[in-house]
């Protein structure tokens, strides 16, 4: 029924699934994604949204490396805001609302365009495996369907278990089966698996709400979008709304805390710290009287709504009497209550940098499975795990990003060699470099490595090179080009910044805090430089943060040399910890268990001491 | 959570449950729809297609009732044709296919635009009885939601169970739950309950097919639509092609029998007898050696596609071999396997001409749970329990539709007064009266009661009399207007019709064979009145239909006229028929068993022979 053998199988339609099977099919491989549900693929589990802090700059990088997540987003876009505008670039993070339905239809749509690509409807309850390498699954009607990898993006699904109040009923999402069989097969093999619990919260009748009584959250005046291509910017946009729950919600809550699986014990696996259920917010801040709510519509014409911030596994009736007090939601009706859900994952310590697993070769897990949460997360392991799975399999250099190069690179090594106890989620604190890792250059750090690789386009990389250029020769301009004292000065006192004498270079004064571009744009030169050159606004916007934070740049830049020093010291692969006994006995069981390839990998797992990276260094010559 | 309590709770949200949930909203019932899940609502579980054959009549009386089934068709349609034109009108039938995705979002969009709905989902495990009438539903959670009347509308989800090959397991369509609880409590309160069973073909990949040695088969080339309302017309359509089976294709197959679940007696239950597997049909009919197959697209963009004609619940390696032998499909790709479904229904004489259970009060049942088969008969029964449902709560007289005023008469009285053995699906044949039964003539037939009722608009009332006084207008002037032997004799020859020698009126030869408005429309005096007064083209049909087809419309409508005498002729609610000694023991046994409402409803029991009915006759006084 199926090709003798495809190159790579995707067990999974969701976000990490879909990148995978595009990303893997697009750099050449016969790929087959299999999927319970062909009518789900791209389903937005959760919130109708994608992007946010640190989210949205890794969404930014899935497009820059070529794959789907940024171009579907901005089809579907019902809304949009660049968060944290008003902080410095490093922190702008792009987010979309989205039309939930267009979003699956979109994916859909791009992975049937996708040549390579084959589909098949059916559970997967089991991998081929043959010594200790992946040849292949077995579906749910015992077909055994052949390929040289396979990657798993199970997401919720693995033995789901879903829980609200004291009720329990197995599925992967709500009205959705669960998946059975992979993980006891994996168990068998040596793997550990853990439990991981998330939760969502209600749906309702948007037409039951009062949104006079709540603030309105509108998009962006001039809103921007995802992908480097030329996807359209909204020129319409449905409004968000924001209100808040009371001392009065949080006392109803609490009348169902003896019913509560979180709290007496019937949940045992933990949850999303930042993206904890109502109960639990009220719970750890006792002392808070309010906590913010997102009215969020689930698309341009439905009057469904998701209740962002009420994420909840009380019982329905709980549920029910505590949002009916919440400002505006007092007549609500709903669609369906909010639930907990359990599921398999797999700590990712079990994997290699590629997200192929250590025990099994040619295996690799993305998303959920890993112990991560959110959609941009998982699809960009999703796409990760299919770049590698092609790459392996076609005997090339695996494609690894650093720390310093992208959040993705972040995301997986923080994943690889800490691991997680609870559902992993981006920040950008966690990015040791995030002044490189902007929103904005996204496409500078990424196309040019992604196209070596065959992945990004042509297209891309022209673009992107395009952009480059006229930045840099931008810069230059500034650089180069000197003002006149009586001209630079009017902008000088309106931002309160101290006045000049002489001429200078123009890149000096704009270098100032408070000098922004929309002030240099009202110096002749500037301006007619800019429409000589017919720059675009991503032109003036890269030349203006790599003019304001050439300092941090630079800083950031040198730190990641250092690193890199430290990765360029690797660690053979069978080293054997337990003879250097003078490594802590903690470092030797930890060394042991993750197995670093590099020093620098090594220092960065926890109770790995800097003494104990000395001990390293010296014994390998360093 | 929920009203105190609704009006009506509708139970599914197929075409059955979103008709009914339309139809009581929009008389005015607050309406609860309760779905497992809220993303499928609408969804076409089998073929991408409305319409067809005795069908398309029915799509077009529920459009002229005010339902919403011709509006949804014609939104998402992708291809349409009128099919049997060359027959009489009699004949005519609508047929479309369909986006199946745009399907479902067209009904989801129509529901959430109609007042006095209100969306839940779970599944609903039990109904809540109060001595002889429900009272409400009891949802999987527990949760209690009280209402005035029940419609249930579950399809072939209560205790689904899947087929393919030897392997078996619970589902209401593939890769959804099935529905539990329901038919244990409806058989603990005394229903009859019993299984029957489906089928559907695999689905396909489009890329994989050869299309160039199929036959293609386009949409008409001035397609018509659905509604009466104006909806859009295609300018643009999708092709669909056919192929055949061939007599290697049949002996692939043969090869699966002693693993087909229909023939080692793994499924006991009856399948729709002229929807069959295609190994029913080799079975059945082992002398042909080529059977039909109508390969469909799913929608506008996907490459998914439809093996209509090929459903099967053998071993998905033979469904793959077979149809791998078959022209065009050398390369075929499954995207999922078909396969049969058997599940619960309710012998449809245990209910009333409304569709009200006979045991249980404000209790109706709509679509296969009655044991039909079909989308369209599906929808019109839960547009009559939607109306009906309304009409009991509101304490006014049932909506019921006679045999001679619609084929939504004709099935409903067929279900409760014969009863099923197998699926049931509408034909021409069915209908006494189908000359009167036309798909051209649903509004003049419907909308006038259907608005009298409150459910069918103000604007298709309008547009029904504007139709019908343009039509009486245009037969008129064929009555009135005289013709000239001159003008008309080359017409008549033409057509090889006998000449005349002097003048009379138009009616009379456009009333002969082989002559029609086309040819009317080559005289002067008709193609001037119709400028002038501006009519269209369903007026020049409507008039061309009834002055050609007058002598069978008048003779249908005479036997109607004697049927209804007897349609008039009440048995009282508490007959006793045991007591009528010279019935026949035939008739007494079933006349006591289904208790007909009128003696014509009597005269159509099987078994009930004429002189049964004289006895009934003289017995009541006539």
């Amino acid at each position: 029924m199926f090709e003798k053998e495809y190159d790579v199988i995707v067990v999974g339609g969701g976000h990490a699934g879909a990148e995978a099977a595009a990303a893997s099919a697009n750099m050449g491989s016969r790929t087959l994604l299999i999927t319970m549900n062909l009518q789900t693929i791209g389903q937005m589990s959760c919130n109708p949204a994608m992007g946010g802090i640190a989210k949205g700059q890794i969404v930014r990088e899935i497009d820059a490396l070529g794959g789907y997540s940024g171009i579907v987003t901005d089809r579907s876009a019902i809304q949009f805001k660049m968060l944290n505008k008003s902080k410095g670039p490093a922190m702008w993070s792009p987010r979309a609302q989205n039309d939930r339905m267009r979003f699956a239809e979109e994916w859909r749509k791009m992975l049937e365009e996708t040549p390579n690509v084959d589909f098949y409807q059916e559970m997967v309850s089991g991998l081929l495996v043959e010594g200790d390498k992946v040849v292949g699954v077995r579906t749910s009607l015992g077909i055994d369907v052949r390929s040289r990898a396979v990657v798993l993006t199970n997401g919720t699904f693995l033995n789901g278990l879903i829980h609200i109040g004291e009720k329990q009923f197995g599925g992967g999402r709500a009205g959705e089966k669960a998946a059975t069989g992979i993980t006891e097969q994996l168990v068998d093999f040596g793997f550990d698996s853990g439990r991981m619990k998330t939760g969502t919260p209600p749906r309702v009748d948007g037409r039951s709400l009062d949104y006079s009584k709540m603030i309105v959250q509108p998009g962006d005046e001039y809103p921007e979008k995802f992908s480097y291509l030329d996807t359209v910017v909204l020129n319409e946009q449905r409004d968000c709304y924001m209100t808040h729950t009371s001392k009065m919600v949080h006392d109803l809550l609490r009348e169902g805390f003896d019913r509560s699986p979180m709290f007496n014990g019937r949940i045992k696996s933990i949850g999303p710290r930042y993206c904890p259920s109502i109960e639990d917010k009220i719970h750890r801040f006792a002392d808070k009287d309010a906590h913010q709510i997102f009215v969020e519509p689930e698309g341009w014409h439905t009057v469904e709504v998701y209740v962002n911030g009420f994420s909840t596994s009380l019982p329905e009736d709980i549920q029910f009497k505590a949002l009916s007090s919440v400002k505006g939601f007092e007549n609500v009706k709903f669609f369906r209550p909010g639930y907990a859900i359990e599921y398999d994952y797999f700590p990712p310590t079990q994997l290699k940098h590629t997200l192929e697993t250590k025990l099994v070769k040619n295996l690799y897990f993305a998303g959920q499975i890993n112990g991560t949460t959110g959609y941009e997360e998982a699809a960009s392991q999703g796409l990760m795990a299919g770049i590698n799975a092609h790459l392996k399999i076609s005997e090339r250099e695996p494609f690894i990003l650093k720390r310093d190069e992208a959040y993705i690179g972040v995301l997986i090594d923080d994943l690889i060699t800490k691991g997680t106890e609870e559902p992993y989620r981006m920040f950008t604190s966690r990015a040791e470099y995030r002044t490189l890792l902007r929103q904005d250059n996204a496409d500078l750090r990424l196309t040019p490595r992604s196209h070596e690789l065959g992945l990004a386009s042509e297209e891309r990389l022209k673009r992107m090179e395009e952009k480059q250029k006229k930045s840099n020769e931008f810069i230059n301009f500034f650089k180069k080009t000197s003002f006149a004292p009586d001209e630079i000065n009017p902008i000088l006192k309106s931002v309160d910044s101290a006045l000049v004498k002489q001429s200078d270079k123009l890149f000096k004064v704009f270098s100032r805090p408070r000098v922004t571009m929309e002030h240099m744009l009202t110096l002749e030169s500037v301006s007619s430089f800019v429409s000589e050159n017919e720059l675009k606004n991503e032109v003036l916007e890269q030349a203006e943060i790599q003019v304001k934070y050439a300092g941090y740049i630079e800083k950031e830049k040198t730190n990641a040399d250092k690193l890199h020093r430290l990765e360029n010291v690797k660690i053979p692969d069978n080293f054997d910890y337990t003879k250097l006994k003078s490594l802590s006995f903690e470092a030797r069981e930890k060394l042991e268990a993750i197995r670093p390839v590099t020093i620098s990998q090594a220092s960065r797992i926890s109770g790995v001491s800097p003494s104990d990276i000395s001990v390293l260094l010296v014994f390998l010559g360093r």
